[in-house]
């Protein structure tokens, strides 16, 4: 990490406070989702964007009404989404994409993805949305922005037999690293603005 | 109801059958959101357009991790929304709306929708998407489109202590009725072709 006037030196020589400026100014310690969910309320009340994540989807069973309190549900189970984790409106545009964490040095594994996923995104790029996918390698603290163009090929690659994940050395070269901002700590937007709207 | 071919005497004079071409033909028995999710999904698979709607929030609070099986939510509680119900993407378009249905006569009700449901419209308004209301009058089978820019004044001329709902007959005037098609039963692509796309 570079800090500006040489305060790098300055740290490493207090070591205590590398870590609480660590934990300031990165991204550790925060889950992927909780950085993008940050974000967000941050573009939404600065009036930026209008990002949401969608609520989990949930196979309702049975649900009990107790008087005077509220609703409480007492069976329940996850579904699969049959979309991607977030989507809204940027400058006009319509955006959805997913997002994903792997604790993997060396490659980002496809089966993180599903294939009704990869069929939406599709339909997304063709009806004139932007779509992409956030992907964080936690070991480096490094997330990414691919756009869903450059994960298509990969895809279809594994469908027809080939290599089940994207090295990292190949995300690094088609992906754009996302800045990390104090308030948007996944600042994906600014990707979108250089790579949508030059 | 209008049949072409004076259709409308023959069935009169058949009272079963009257019943049966009603429950193919009308919208009569379906529920507002059963015939919006039909039409949504005959806009996906047609890809004419990619519409959703999102999940209910469920707030988890317990779940039981049972051996062998799915992973069963025990203790959950219904949240409330903080957007509106559907969204998604029409020719490059982003389209964001809540749909209503009300059994009154002669009024809509605005507590119907609620405060932060007006404030995400105005917001996607504003960044250039297309934001509306389906409001369905149950008692005539009618089912309307209301574009957000009409209801937003009444909404404000609400909060200042004006009247508390809109008229069955201004909704008539101010917005459109949705056509319905067999398989698009609630067929709101027409209205905003007309309003957005001409």
């Amino acid at each position: 990490m570079n800090y500006p006037n040489g305060q790098k030196k300055q740290i490493n020589q207090q070591n205590k406070s590398v870590k609480t400026n660590n934990n300031i100014f990165s991204n550790r310690g925060m889950s992927l989702e909780e950085d993008i969910n940050t974000t967000n309320t941050y573009y939404l009340e600065t009036d930026i964007a209008i990002i949401h994540k969608k609520p989990t989807p949930v196979q309702i069973v049975k649900v009990n009404y107790p008087r005077r309190s509220a609703a409480m549900i007492t069976e329940g189970y996850f579904k699969q989404a049959s979309t991607t984790d977030y989507n809204g409106l940027y400058r006009h545009r319509y955006i959805d994409f997913e997002a994903k964490e792997t604790k993997n040095k060396t490659l980002f594994p496809l089966a993180n993805i599903h294939d009704h996923q990869i069929r939406h995104m599709e339909k997304i790029v063709k009806h004139g949305g932007i779509s992409f996918i956030i992907i964080r390698f936690a070991a480096y603290d490094e997330t990414y922005f691919i756009p869903a163009e450059k994960l298509f090929p990969h895809w279809h690659d594994k469908l027809n037999g080939g290599r089940k994940s994207i090295s990292y050395e190949k995300i690094k070269e088609e992906g754009h690293i996302i800045p990390f901002h104090y308030q948007a700590r996944v600042n994906y937007i600014k990707i979108i603005d250089r790579l949508y709207f030059h």
